[in-house]
């Protein structure tokens, strides 16, 4: 099998990664670049869209935010999954909303905001406090703004309105701050013929806005209130491969925040705490494959290394740790790679993460020691 | 880190799968076609050895038949681990057994036959019955005899004879049949500063000379005496990266049979059962950094998969098997991949591969189910 992933980045890679023992391959399209390569090697594949797209059998994605017309040829194609509707849905809050309503899934109450009179009315509908995101960025915590009284609302106006007018299809969706005791995440991977398999849940830490630490738990009621919704949204998706469904935790109810239409980063955790990884299970899926298992093999924290490239030895000397390097130039914030910590109990992974933060440098590691200190006074 | 691979077939792949998380990259020398390639993707890298030489941090090897003008080139390079010496040692009987005698570890009686008078003083010194294997040959079974009785001498010389005569530096090795109740083997690595990690005994299965299936064990006065003989061959080599060696089991007496200065076949199991698999210990081993968990985390078979290149659907609706392609052309007999099977328990491990010998062709894979019988009859 050939399989086409729009993107060539770390995700793209991983797949590579995944797939190689199933001899799946893959080729990459660098939306920048508009190269095809193969993205573990960045190696250029020497043709151009059109003919990877004839050689492919099947295309898939890596991420949301991919040129239209690009994700009209591979629909046209016949060949692509999940399906371009849900990219374009991943890739704009507007449909991103619309659609959980159309699931019949809890979500924050929103208001879309094209014009001053929006605006006006959102503060009305919605009510204060409230957040703000601009509908087609919205990545990793930019385009985002917070609206708590009234008497801001003027002076956050014009910078709303600077985003409107981005461009022709830009605007902001106003939304009820919800507030959250944390923020969990489903990993899960439906295939052609419909079956659903869910990992477990993940808690996610985020610093500025930024995904720091995801850890599986494990929590029966949550797990299921979770999969539910899930399976909702995917079967009114008619949905295939990986998705994510991001969640706030309000007192034991979920309420969907934002879905990701593929693998997820709160979901690299599975690559050594479950059965088969998510790279894998998401080819699985769209090659029309039997589903991997999506069990949790041993408990499992992954912890983000953004804007380093070089870590202690310490580090490789854990036994309980696995670094995951991208193979990507240093620039600050970006996501470099990333460690999974593995342990046979919870109460052994909360002590691997404690000797994990001693190691790292706190600044660029800032949920890691808070995360290991409340994980070893829980009871999961 | 940059690491060429002299050989690039499926342990270079792997080594290659194994180390990109790392960010180490490898490329491969093909002994045959003298190209260097990805092992991954088989792409030209377009320089040749001399090149590929300069531009790698390290050099290693993922087979002991190469050539010994090359070998002496990557020695001076002075980049080479584990050892030319240990490559040679593993590609030549007769060295081989001189090791054997010189780390002091139990092995099989033996004479080396360059002559007709070698072999009468062979059959005088070793006993009857015994092996005849030849010193440059022997890989899976090849050019090999046995002789049980003093009457079928004649008969056998001249073929004997004929493998000697087939290159200058060939010879026989004439070795006492050891009435052995299993073969077991012992994979470990050993970093630059002399740390020596070992797996998990496997137990291995050969059919018609050939490794049908190996499974981890758990036997602790076993595996304290294999890792005893490990320690001291490891040792007299001075030896970096993952060394195998196969045992004789004799009522719970080992002796060696034979070593491989390199990732081996019954090592495969590591890649779902243990904290890191051998091909990234090799990995950490010759670039110099520090060994990965060695530990068992759960019950693992491997079954080869020799000379199919399509399984039936069914092993990857069964969560327990991993499958691992190896993207070689079908040939017959060619090992083309292997399953990795992973369960909870050992009990759970026998039913699993009970269920995939129901699913899978007995004639393919012979050993599979006289095994799970004999797992699921066993306390381990």
């Amino acid at each position: 099998m050939h399989v086409l992933v729009l993107g060539a980045g770390q995700l793209a890679r991983m797949m590579s990664l995944a797939g190689a023992p199933l001899n799946i391959q893959i080729s990459a399209f660098d939306v920048t670049s508009e190269n095809i390569v193969h993205p573990l090697t960045q190696a250029l594949l020497g043709h151009g869209l059109d003919n990877a797209i004839e050689q492919a059998d099947v295309i898939t994605a890596e991420f949301e935010h991919i040129p239209h017309d690009i994700l009209d040829i591979c629909e046209a194609s016949g060949k692509f999954l999940p399906s371009t509707e849900a990219i374009k849905i991943g890739g704009d809050r507007r449909l991103e909303k619309a659609l959980l309503d159309k699931s019949g899934v809890a979500n924050a109450k929103y208001h879309v905001i094209n014009t001053k009179d929006d605006f006006t009315k959102a503060i009305e509908l919605v009510g204060l406090p409230m957040v703000l995101k601009s509908t087609l960025g919205g990545y990793d915590g930019k385009g985002q703004w917070r609206l708590k009284s009234q008497s801001e609302a003027d002076s956050i106006w014009p910078e709303i309105e600077d985003c409107i007018a981005e461009s022709p299809n830009q605007a902001v969706v106003a939304e009820a701050f919800i507030p959250f005791d944390r923020e969990v995440s489903l990993v899960g991977v439906r295939s052609i013929d419909g079956t659903i398999s869910v990992y477990p849940l993940a808690e996610n830490i985020h610093t500025n806005g930024v995904l720091s630490l995801s850890a599986a738990i494990t929590d029966s009621a949550l797990q299921s209130q979770a999969k539910q919704m899930f399976t909702k949204v995917a079967e009114t998706l008619n949905y295939v491969g990986v998705l994510a469904l991001e969640f706030f935790d309000v007192s034991g109810q979920l309420l969907v925040n934002e879905i990701a239409p593929r693998v997820h980063n709160s979901g690299h955790w599975t690559q050594q705490g479950a059965e088969v990884c998510q790279f894998e299970n998401h080819l699985r899926a769209v090659c029309g494959l039997p589903l991997g298992g999506t069990n949790l093999i041993r408990p499992t924290a992954m912890v983000n290394i953004l804007g380093e490239d070089r870590l202690p030895t310490g580090v490789l000397k854990e036994q309980a740790c696995h670094i995951h390097w991208y193979g990507k130039d240093k620039r600050p914030g970006r996501k470099m790679g990333h460690i999974n910590v593995s342990a046979s109990s919870y109460f052994e992974l909360s002590e691997q993460l404690l000797i994990l933060s001693e190691i790292l440098d706190e600044a660029s590691f800032p949920a890691l020691k808070s995360y290991a200190i409340k994980l070893s006074h829980s009871d999961s």
